[in-house]
């Protein structure tokens, strides 16, 4: 087998399967990348048996052949050749892939193709067709908020619900909660909670460019995402997921409204000296049109002060502040709504009208 | 007191003092910084005992202070200050400075200024007046070579000689040498040899704007250079410098002339290949104009070819990648000169002409 393609498309595409291989596996040829030529098309394929990520780019040449080639090392030299046009030549023989382009050659080592895992599922015949920039999107405004305790089971997951001609993504931590939704044309019902980290790992792969749509299936167990030429299937988290409207209490009287990125900046400086023996905690004084905000440690104090638009009592009341700021930096609006009661109930995060958006963070119990 | 600086300088004064905060110390007082005010100046000091940087910056207001204040927090501080006017207020009797920029105020706590050690000193009355640029492009050059293992004393040192006009930087490792000369407008002599890590910390302080000259002056085991508002103190290493001329054996017949990227882009490529097994070896077959250049693990192997002009025998020989690669990363020319002996000489790198910089490498033996 020979064949011509193009370094970018190359790259591009180890690029996405790099997001499936596994950190560390004692099952060696998991660490190879599965290849197939066939009819003017090479498909690579990379798993970690919970998420796979299957891609394909179009090639000049004949012939048909599949193999398992080193992940790392062919990624690397992928990365590094000198010229656009690339060679790639596999003799089955020699158990060998060449990768030729301008005055560099290397060899890689190849496996049998059939040692390679058979992980790969079929998608549903009637996927739902989501907007792939929205579905991307979500997870980036949700997923940072699910548990990264293991030992949480489904907290570690992302809630997909999909009902009523909306999507909603769902993440839940012992501390906060993060809700999204955005219209989604289908009168599908979904409801599947799928690993946080993987979900991310996904989004990394959903590119910029390309079709609008992302087509997403259920079937046993897995979730499968088909966009533009790649294939992401993931293994979802069985079990119940918490009852997470129970614990959104919509009963805060005091409401604040903010810049944005004047509190991010805040918190980010008063960050410099909140401390993991104070739970990283900063004080709020919130006080007729301005928010106070001071964190102490041994080596000194930092006051902050942000202009706000306030409705109801004043309030004093902290924050880890590492659970705030993780909130504002996927926030893109300019101003939001901070809705509270008093310095244990929870705060709630939305935008000025509605909640496309809510987050939830529990305060910390001020002395 | 009370005093007006903008912020641009004060974190650029902070950066400089940075590379002179010792990275462990079970001396307190070390990990914080002396500054003086005077005279409408602010003076910060920073000192690992070993090497000391003092920066000065102009300022607007009265009085006079001197204190100890936390260098971390300090630094990270005033790096996210909202706004370009600083007012930093000294109180002596609660011993804390506090630092004003727009709505953020921030009060660090003080150490008393005489518990800091007396390090500084006075540089000479006839310092050496040097290039500035020069000096700065030398230590680029050179201190790379030099041995990182502590056991190794002098030949952890760049060895500065200024003699006949010309100024010299020599680093020599077990495995490497480099050499770089610029004329100098000067009539004395110097010959000091200065810790390699720390010559190149002083580096990092001295700017690409500014004055053209730094001053040298090297007094009772310690050199001290000055450039525009800042003082570097370094001490120097006791011992005699190995005789590196000796090293140095002109006696190669074979000559190859190459582009150096060509060459440094190939060696990355087939760097891939190399491990640490093989001592990260990389064979060169060189043969008539060409140099082949190839490497090997188990999973693989990588085939290189540079295009070269070459006068003498054809040769075989293998390098450790790192060894030349670092030395061609920091050679501007586009073409060099190899000159080589055998395939157990070690290999010299020159510019076409003459000898401003001159790199020795010792092959590694091949089976």
């Amino acid at each position: 087998m020979k064949l011509y393609c193009q370094k970018s498309y190359l790259t591009n595409a180890l690029n996405n399967v790099s997001h499936a291989l596994p950190a560390r596996t004692t099952n060696k040829i998991l660490e190879g990348i599965l290849v197939e030529v066939k009819d003017n098309e090479m498909t690579f394929t990379s798993t970690d048996t919970n998420i796979t990520v299957k891609t394909r780019i179009g090639i000049d040449g004949n012939g048909e052949a599949d193999f398992v080639v080193p992940a790392k090392k062919f990624i690397s030299i992928a990365s590094k050749l000198p010229e656009e046009e690339v060679i790639l030549e596999f003799d089955n023989e020699k158990s060998s892939l060449s990768i030729k382009s301008g005055k560099s050659c290397s060899h890689l080592i190849t496996f049998p193709a059939d040692e390679y895992p058979k992980v790969m599922v079929q998608s549903s015949e009637n996927p739902i067709s989501l907007n792939k920039e929205s579905f991307r999107k979500m997870i980036r405004k949700t997923a940072f908020s699910a548990s990264s305790d293991e030992m949480n089971g489904v907290l570690t997951g992302v809630l997909l619900e999909i009902k009523n001609k909306m999507i909603k993504m769902i993440a839940v931590d012992t501390f906060r909660l993060a809700v999204y939704e955005d219209p989604a044309e289908t009168d599908e019902n979904v409801s599947v909670i799928i690993p946080a980290k993987l979900l991310t790992e996904s989004s990394k792969v959903i590119p910029d460019e390309g079709d609008d749509q992302l087509h997403l299936s259920i079937t046993d167990n897995k979730v499968v995402m088909d966009f533009d030429n790649n294939r992401v299937v993931i293994n979802t988290l069985n079990g119940n997921f918490i009852n997470y409207e129970k614990i959104i209490r919509r009963d805060g009287t005091i409401k604040v409204r903010v810049k944005k990125e004047d509190l991010l900046a805040s918190i980010d400086r008063a960050s410099l000296m909140a401390t993991v023996q104070t739970n990283n905690l900063i004080k709020w004084t919130i006080k007729e049109d301005t928010l106070e905000m001071n964190s102490l440690s041994e080596e000194g104090i930092i006051d902050e002060s942000v202009e706000i638009i306030k409705e109801g009592e004043d309030l004093n009341i902290g924050f880890n502040y590492k659970y705030i700021m993780e909130i504002l930096k996927v926030i893109d609006d300019e101003e939001i709504i901070l809705h509270m009661k008093d310095s244990l109930s929870p705060c709630l995060i939305t935008p000025l009208q509605g909640e496309k958006y809510l987050y939830l963070v529990l305060p910390v119990r001020l002395n």
